[in-house]
């Protein structure tokens, strides 16, 4: 069955949806995108999601839309598609122009595109998963989770070929992220993760996963790790909006933790399972 | 009027052309374009730009299409516009996918789109512009013709914003290019320009140009000028397919070659234009 989407006020088949070729969206990869998952009709941490899309639109100086708007989004979208467990999808573009040109000629409406896609809840810790190290070849704001994605997806296509879920990114000898993940690295019990700079996408999910961190009383450092000692590394483990908290026995040929998911990871993968269990139980 | 447009084998007025949500191009800029310049109906320096085309292409595991392919748009998109004069835009992603993934789940056939512009044919050389030094936050693969551009666009914005025509980019401490240009910087009588590599675009007009300097003689250092030598620059001049050769009077405060062309840019600029002229005399 065909999914119904959003794109600029009507409710569409999918297959129906279609944007201009003049779309900047479409010629200049000229803007961002947001993920949502939601677990029995509720979207799950949408504040920060939505902080997120405002910043990532402030960045590309392209008006948003308030909060309710959004939320409305969400809720036509699950009941017109039935559906409880899923991922919501938001695309805002700078807009449509008569031509090409690089800078807008005039003050254009926004492209707006959403659309959801079922997905199970997990409760389950995925099986531990390879990594692959490459070069980060992005540009310099990974901060904004902008559509200019052809990067992480050369990225994405060297890792497949190389039988990994994900390329392990590093930028002069130090880790940064995956490709649409950020990492978390355990060494004698400290958790590191890369800093929430310009450098990479604050992750929703990587956020929550330093709080919970805090909440259990972990050490935590946001230090990129160096790439020359991933050899040494007790854990490692990936987290995002859909893979919530990833398990990595292997990077490359070096096998982490025996190649089996290690305590520390399997703690906060719990203590995850735990608040997003809170969080469905609470009244809304 | 109404412009004539090509979109995956029709023909349609340009509001008419549209693409799937779901094309890769829309949703991870998985694509890649090219700008052809058309004088008196005869695309200038197609070989290269076709030949760059295919390159892009292939960076990309997009397949292509054959020369007398891109040939026969051009014919048509000339015929159909009634234009002599004008650039030729094609872009090519790699097609619409039912769902959105990272990666193409399954064998896609890709989007093309092909549009053409009128653009008189320039015989002078244009007024001294301004441009500004900015960071270079693009990735590391400006080698590609992509239009993963938010980068490029968000630079020109930075541009505007100071009243400058371009950015003239920087990445540690080296200028690069311009969003959608290269640069040729004179001093003591050589000229230099960044060399070929992933930082910068292979220009067509760029490559034309160190042709036609070693044909005069010129001593030329494909080497890129240090940003912090700006000041002591005789001339400084861009190049690109639409705007050619196009003096730079002056970077950010500081005023180059007293603001005017200079004679080393000047003697270029005439030796392109006669090459354009012989290029439009010789039976095609």
């Amino acid at each position: 069955m065909s999914s119904t989407v959003y794109l600029n006020g009507d409710w569409l088949a999918a297959e129906q949806a279609k944007v201009s070729v003049f779309d900047r969206g479409f010629l200049f990869a000229d803007g961002i995108y947001e993920v949502v998952p939601v677990y029995s009709g509720k979207p799950f941490l949408l504040e920060q999601h939505l902080a997120r899309l405002h910043r990532s639109l402030a960045a590309l100086t392209i008006p948003s839309r308030p909060d309710p708007f959004w939320h409305d989004l969400i809720t036509q979208l699950l009941e017109r598609n039935a559906i409880a467990d899923g991922l919501i999808y938001f695309q805002v573009t700078r807009g449509a122009e008569a031509q090409r040109s690089h800078l807008p000629q005039t003050e254009l409406d926004p492209t707006i595109f959403a659309s959801v896609s079922p997905m199970p809840v997990h409760w389950d810790i995925p099986a531990p998963a390879k990594v692959t190290l490459c070069e980060d070849i992005r540009w310099l704001r990974c901060d904004i989770k902008s559509i200019s994605l052809l990067g992480n997806i050369m990225l994405k296509q060297v890792a497949q070929q190389r039988g990994a879920l994900e390329p392990l990114l590093h930028r002069n000898g130090l880790i940064t992220e995956g490709a649409s993940s950020n990492y978390f690295a355990v060494k004698h019990g400290i958790l590191y993760t890369a800093p929430a700079d310009h450098l990479i996408l604050p992750g929703i999910t990587r956020m929550w996963v330093l709080e919970l961190a805090k909440q259990l009383g972990l050490e935590v450092r946001e230090e990129a790790f160096s790439a020359t000692d991933l050899a040494q590394l007790d854990e490692l483990f990936l987290t995002s909006s859909s893979r919530e908290v990833q398990p990595i026995g292997q990077i490359d040929d070096i096998i982490i933790g025996a190649g089996r998911c290690g305590p520390v990871t399997a703690k906060l993968a719990e203590a995850f399972h735990a608040s997003k269990q809170a969080y469905l139980s609470k009244e809304s």
